[in-house]
């Protein structure tokens, strides 16, 4: 059983939980969603009562704070970020007690909630605090082609320059390596460390950082026994023929991993949260106000999230 | 009748003129090598003479400048920098008065040219000096799936966002909009503008030359008539339902636009020089020194370019 958190209830959260549940009524994964019963769906008081309830219906569980206001699709309230996070926290609370298997979240808008005073810059984040292992995380996306896993993430191109460090490289990569392990069953995981600059710099033409800042985190890595390739020039790393050599792609900057896994993946692309004790994933995608309410949503990548949750959470019970 | 040059001869150029023309001989287009028989094919001694010889055999028109020692593949020859360079020189007389209706250059490798004084980045540059339009050309990236334009190229990434400008952003979207009507016959190009940041800087949240410098370019090619649409969030903006609403994709550096190229058209992508009189093409590919002469050299990208100059020069017939 999994806990799917509420999300924004002015977004698509509402409609693609309804819908993944259609999807997933009969194969599974089960999964229970923490939400204020306004939103939709069979009211529970128990994970225990989901579980019975799955087939039949969308199970609800309420969280510890309830709506301040009945939800609006296309029209966020600050006044229930309460709700909001208080269904996240719930999650991770059940998760960490054991009486579900892992977490999947719908999506928040960060602006909403951070002018209700949310102090943390995302999910991931949010949870590493509640989980104790602030600093610890690591964001991998994950489609049916290709995972890529970037150094830095939600900053500007040149500050993600600026933070570029062979100690993070050396963090992401190691933990990264440790997840393929152990949540994706792959016994002897092999990364492919990109470039940063076109072409990996051509021997230090064009650019150094290669030479400054990569080789130096794989060499740590290698004597660490961990089995990975570069720095591969960016541009031809994500190619079927190059994809089939490695297990994850550890990029340098956002776009670097997320445009390959966009292009290649976009439906299907999911959010997986590695470094912490807790299984979590989500949709790789956002609120989506703009089309929340009127049916148009493609629930696709968050079944995927859920599927994807479900098989971490046996390949650590089986570990 | 096109006009291929010889590249370095110690590449793969060589081998892949030859599978060229066996896909090419009966369908077309024609084509002449330009380089020293002893490259292989059937020496012509005119443009008009390789016209008749093609169905039969690959005809070969020697360049002004012998190879100065035997080709050895994968050993290049810094001492046959005269017949590779002459090779293109040749290729743009012939282009420029009219004798063949573009030129398709086989790689080169700018470090052995350049250890016999070449003074050029590479072939494109060399060709706009040739036909004095240094600081014009642009390059294309066109594959079956998207065509992508660098605004800037080969440097790295770091000199990538200090060589950024309003100006250049708008010279290149100007040329790419005149040669997609010229070169590929679209009436009413739409161009995509690439954000430079995550999320396209997320109104200012992580990084500002979405404002500074690239919507100051987008509204200056908006009051000249051309039909665009950014800044796009540079990771979703290359999935199938988002290249459907654009002809050709303007990017911030070299990998932004090459990533989502290769990833999805890698053995198809054909290198054209836009903004140059003549028209001119190359495969997306180096020497290969390594494979050379091995028969493991793949010819697509050639074939592609040598259809694409075809087209392209049919365009500016018609236009």
């Amino acid at each position: 059983m999994l806990a799917l958190t509420m999300g924004d209830p002015a977004g698509i959260g509402p409609e693609i939980a309804q819908a993944a549940w259609h999807a997933l009524r009969e194969s599974g994964p089960a999964f229970v969603l923490l939400a204020d019963p306004a939103v939709g769906g069979r009211p529970v008081a128990s994970v225990e009562e989901a579980r019975g309830v799955f087939r039949g219906a969308l199970p609800v569980l309420p969280g510890p704070a309830a709506l301040a206001t009945v939800p609006v699709p296309g029209h966020p309230d600050p006044a229930n970020a309460p709700a909001i996070t208080g269904s996240i926290a719930e999650a991770v609370r059940l998760a960490v007690s054991g009486a579900v298997a892992g977490i999947v979240t719908n999506p928040i808008a960060k602006s909403v909630l951070q002018q209700a005073g949310f102090a943390y810059p995302g999910h991931t984040e949010y949870l590493a605090a509640l989980t104790g292992r602030s600093g610890g995380e690591v964001m991998m996306l994950a489609g049916p082609s290709l995972r890529v896993v970037p150094v830095t993430i939600h900053v500007s191109l040149r500050r993600a320059l600026d933070l570029l460090s062979t100690n993070e490289i050396v963090r992401v990569s190691r933990t990264t390596h440790a997840a393929l392990r152990r949540d994706f069953g792959i016994p002897r995981p092999r990364l492919a460390i990109a470039g940063l600059n076109p072409h990996a710099g051509e021997d230090g033409y064009m650019g150094d950082e290669e030479r400054t800042l990569i080789r130096p985190a794989m060499e740590r890595l290698r004597a660490e026994g961990i089995d990975l390739v570069g720095p591969m020039p960016p541009d031809t790393m994500f190619t079927e023929q190059a994809r089939a050599r490695y297990d994850a792609a550890i990029c340098m900057y956002h776009d670097q991993a997320l445009i390959p896994l966009k292009t290649l993946d976009m439906a299907q692309g999911v959010n997986v949260t590695l470094g912490l004790d807790l299984v979590r994933t989500s949709p790789d995608h956002g609120t989506a106000f703009d089309i929340a309410g009127q049916g148009l949503a493609d629930p696709s990548s968050l079944i995927a999230a859920l599927r994807m949750a479900d098989d971490i959470a046996r390949h650590r019970r089986t570990a």
